[in-house]
């Protein structure tokens, strides 16, 4: 068999057109459960043995597998007429449920919520809004109450929010010293992961995760914390009541969500709390100094679009942001991950 | 600005993770039009300019912009304070509309409806059926009245397919000398992109599209052919209505769509109406001889999982099914393309 004719797409035409379908195979496989089944078999797994587990069809599951294969997320093994599969490295580390730096969460929230927005990325061009209401029915004038539409989707995205910072939180968190600082505040810290990576870096530090009721709640309820009282939890809405005192406020993937107008007024409520000499930790994936690049980092900005009021910025912007809150002293540090660190001070 | 820290997710996560985003932001520039107005403009044109043309949110459009450009599907030139935006060579090619070889049809039937099917491929794999009922609701039991569920729908899906012959109709169609077979029938020949390719290539061949009324009358009308008569219509349904008797049957794009027993079935009634010394031409993406590659195939098997009852096969699978109908002296040829052309004789 031999291969004639020129006339053919170009590589990237076809890489772009198809990455939806690359993007699924992985998130269906998390759902289905792929890389735990072949986790807890400790042997490599027949196709057929591993639809039996799944209850998957055997046809859909080879088909899956053999995908999962060429992508590189699964060894294959043949011999004696059947091919036996295990995972790699890579979705040992990351896309099996029980590893500590495991992805799960985060894809799966990735697969049921984002990817169905995005569906309407054309009509939020078109209209500069998020598509909360085209996706879901939901009005999104109140965002979070979109984001947190019930209490599934509130727990499957704060679980995404805990595996980033199971990978990423140590170098956001290191980027600059902030052994300074005693009395920390993380506002809309979520399910307190990077409360946690603060107060195991620095031993003499205190963190209040400072967020709406329900997540405290659900946070409480559903994450580990360790004991000895240096985690606490204060209930309110940082745009309306007042804020903890502190020496040191994190906004981790907050900024993002609003527009340049909230982002001022929640930096000036920021600055009238904080302590004398203290300053402000912002953690957010930066755009390069023109805005055209990282292309992760637009792919980000775009899906504040869809899923937001906000936008991803470049170091210049927040640097404006907190300037005109009041802060001075701005300095800005990338890090090797997507998320870098922009340190401001009284 | 200097980078800190070492422990990030591999790129190769990353890519697959925003693999949807990044076919979203191919879709959406081409349904808003921002290839075709770029074109119609025949100088670069600033963001605020292309967002006053489309009708679009300025931010949102700056946005999609300068990710398409990140993406190369635009340059970008900065010069006196402002970004101007024109078409890359592959843009201007395949993205704008009136290019002969655009692939905006089949890349917006993909985005409005593939990818919608694709959020439901877990599901997909554990029943091993398409997935048009949890889709769209509609029933799937006729696929192709759940394929053509509205004029619209099939108009786009027709419109598809003849941007993907248009790119690749003729190095499938130059797989074999074809010259030897003067009475062609193409079944499924749909909106004729085929048969046009062959009527053009082999001077003494007539050529019968063989398809459904509702697909024959789409096809008259929207679609121009050439005069002369060389090209007719039959209207039927292939497993039910009497075939035209041909020297040569063409099933391209076809017999994926359908299970090992029906395709048995539609091949058995080719053979019984096929003149002596004719044959088949089988055009199909054709996965590697043991199935687990190349990628691309892989993924429009997992689509027709999703979208259909049929797979993509082996070269050795589709002789199976030919030789079973009664085939005889069956070849294969890859192309540059993703399509193989599989030829079977009397």
């Amino acid at each position: 068999m031999s291969s004639v004719g020129e006339e053919v797409t170009p590589g990237l035409l076809d890489e772009y057109t198809q990455g939806f379908m690359v993007s699924q195979v992985l998130f269906a496989a998390c759902e289905l459960g792929v890389f735990d089944v072949l986790a807890e078999a400790r042997e490599p797994l027949g196709s057929d043995a591993v639809a039996a587990r799944l209850g998957s069809s055997p046809r859909g599951t080879e088909l899956l597998l053999d995908t999962c294969a060429s992508l590189k997320l699964l060894h294959v093994e043949t011999g004696g007429g059947r091919a036996l599969y295990k995972n790699t490295e890579l979705s040992s580390t990351y896309l099996v449920r029980s590893s500590p730096r495991s992805q799960q969460n985060m894809l799966l929230y990735l697969g049921r919520t984002t990817y169905l927005c995005w569906a309407h990325l054309a009509q939020a061009v078109r209209e500069g809004k998020n598509q909360y209401l085209n996706t879901f029915g939901v009005p999104s004038e109140e965002l979070f109450t979109a984001i947190y539409r019930s209490e599934e989707e509130r727990l499957q995205f704060m679980r995404g929010l805990q595996d980033i910072w199971s990978v990423q939180g140590r170098s956001v968190m290191t980027a600059f010293d902030l052994s300074p600082f005693p009395l920390v505040c993380d506002l809309g810290g979520c399910s307190g992961a990077l409360a946690k990576e603060c107060v195991s870096l620095y031993p003499g530090c205190q963190v209040t995760i400072f967020d709406v009721p329900q997540v405290v709640g659900t946070a409480k309820k559903h994450f580990p914390f360790p004991d000895g009282g240096r985690i606490s939890f204060r209930e309110g809405d940082f745009f309306k009541d007042p804020l903890p005192e502190a020496d040191l406020y994190i906004l981790a993937r907050v900024l993002h969500d609003w527009t340049d107008e909230k982002c001022s007024r929640l930096l000036e409520r920021v600055h009238q709390s904080c302590r004398a000499g203290g300053g402000v930790l912002v953690i957010e994936s930066l755009l390069d100094a023109d805005g055209r690049g990282p292309l992760t980092t637009q792919l980000f900005s775009l899906n504040m679009l869809v899923q937001t009021e906000g936008q991803e910025r470049t170091p210049a912007q927040y640097q404006a942001l907190l300037a005109t809150a009041g802060f001075r002293d701005v300095r800005c540090q990338r890090t090797r991950g997507i998320y870098g660190a922009v340190l401001a001070r009284m």
